[in-house]
């Protein structure tokens, strides 16, 4: 099964990483795109993001051998729909969304009898929209691929050699289990940093303008998650609920046993979790998933 | 007034900075320095942090009219004992701590008569050590004074025109103001991340592997800062436990909040919180408190 032809819908950070890494790194492969918003499709045309525009969904999927569907979670079932009439019987249906679940029920739901293997490349910035996306997001980065129960073990394949060929690492598990992972890896962390920046702003005793001059104390890396996508998280956070939530119990259980702790004055529990959680660091550097450089590599001399 | 001499105790991420930015921005002054840690004193030698390294406290700050104590907060008062036989009686006595209604009683109570300026340079990395420290880490960032009631206003333009020299700009504010500011700017977020890296390295049902394979997807900037120095961070929290607390509060009610409307599935509130939020990372940036790079300037392409 080879992948000659690939159809792109909805051209922001994911969906035009994906076509400059395929220009890039696979230039052999015909790239065409869609958007339904006019101005990010005029975007996309100057910054040259796929090979050509369609006009319609349904004309920018044909003859595609893959289709990736590049919008927020909860437009999943619509972008389906919209390029229904268009799509090749042989062609793979695939997703960057981020949570599985809910995207598998709804593609499934849209598109009776396709072939269809929803995939989350876990990479990304807080920038959104068509300049927003560059060749070299997903190398290094890990793409998990959540096949539906039966699905055809050549589509699989094809798909994983897809994102490898991106320079990304493939990893295989199930819809649930994805969904329980990245809720710890990545929605608890931006639901607790929407959170604090929220508190932030609303406080009567410090003002908005303090917070901000003194956020490089550790507020800012906050800002920069929070200043994410709002139409994407709201739909992960209602498309991944079940999940959430459980992890999000966990993580208040925990924040309670640091606030007793503190109230106690217990300078060991303290101590210990804070020497405990250096080597989780020191492994994410180490398997290359975070910039080893101080501070990210930030600039400092402003 | 004049700052012709500078003693820095402790040799770490701070006191290793500010040694070399007076090299490099202020090379008239002469800095002596010590560390209790030998090996700390032999790295700062070869590192060339501060121009002599004395063998004793006292010898440090012999003829020094600028002292600053670049310990941990709950090591403030031994600190300031061991310098108080070799503290010449003009002496401003200041500080980088990041609680500092604590610090003000402590050195208070070490050194009776002193001139105590209290002083947080809002700056740092997830790094520590004598090999952390750079010059150019207090550029553009503040740098708090918190003077008690009474002190000497011309001591106070003095460390004031000392950490404008290094590259800081400066605020004055009253220290349980800033004690309640930083909680809100730093130690929340610190504790925070702490909790969340511990949370997610004790699940049964998502490995330690797993969280750091996906850790690109947010997770990854909490264990930065949860990389800081684990004797640091407990005694900030133990020394500002009032305010840490009452901002905690704030806090868990917000997430507590957005807890239930992920529940519900009241997707306008989350959407509401999310576009706010944008507008506070955009001053962030405005005001030259973060790298606008995306992603802080990371390296993409691992």
């Amino acid at each position: 099964m080879t992948i000659a032809r690939v159809a792109i819908i909805g051209l922001g950070l994911l969906g035009g990483s994906i076509g400059l890494a395929v220009k890039t790194r696979r230039p052999g492969i015909v790239t065409t795109g869609w958007d339904r918003d006019p101005a990010v499709r005029a975007r996309a045309t100057e910054r040259g993001l796929v090979g050509t525009i369609a006009d319609t969904p349904e004309a920018a999927v044909a003859g595609a051998d893959l289709v990736i569907l590049c919008v927020p979670v909860g437009a999943m079932g619509d972008a389906a729909r919209a390029i229904a009439p268009g799509l090749a019987p042989r062609a793979i249906v695939s997703d960057v969304g981020s949570s599985k679940a809910a995207v598998a029920e709804a593609l499934a739901a849209a598109l009776p009898g396709a072939t269809i293997i929803p995939a989350h490349p876990v990479a990304g910035t807080e920038q959104s929209g068509p300049d927003a996306g560059f060749a070299t997001l997903f190398a290094g980065r890990w793409c998990i691929l959540t096949p539906p129960p039966g699905a055809d073990p050549a589509a699989v394949a094809a798909l994983s050699d897809f994102w490898t060929g991106l320079g990304s690492r493939v990893e295989t598990m199930d819809a649930a289990h994805h969904d329980l992972v990245l809720a710890v890896t990545s929605h608890i962390p931006h639901l607790i940093a929407y959170t604090i920046v929220g508190t932030a702003s609303d406080l009567e005793d410090v003002t908005q303008s303090e917070v901000i001059k003194y956020s490089a104390g550790g507020f800012r890396d906050f800002t920069r998650i929070a200043a994410s996508d709002p139409v994407m998280w709201r739909d992960v956070f209602l498309t991944n609920r079940q999940a959430v939530l459980e992890m999000l119990g966990r993580f208040t259980e925990d924040l309670t046993a640091l606030q007793r702790a503190i109230r106690a004055g217990d300078g060991d529990t303290l101590f210990d979790l804070f020497t405990r959680t250096r080597a989780i660091r020191r492994a994410v550097i180490e398997q290359g998933q975070d910039d080893e450089r101080p501070d990210f590599g930030r600039e400092h001399g402003g």
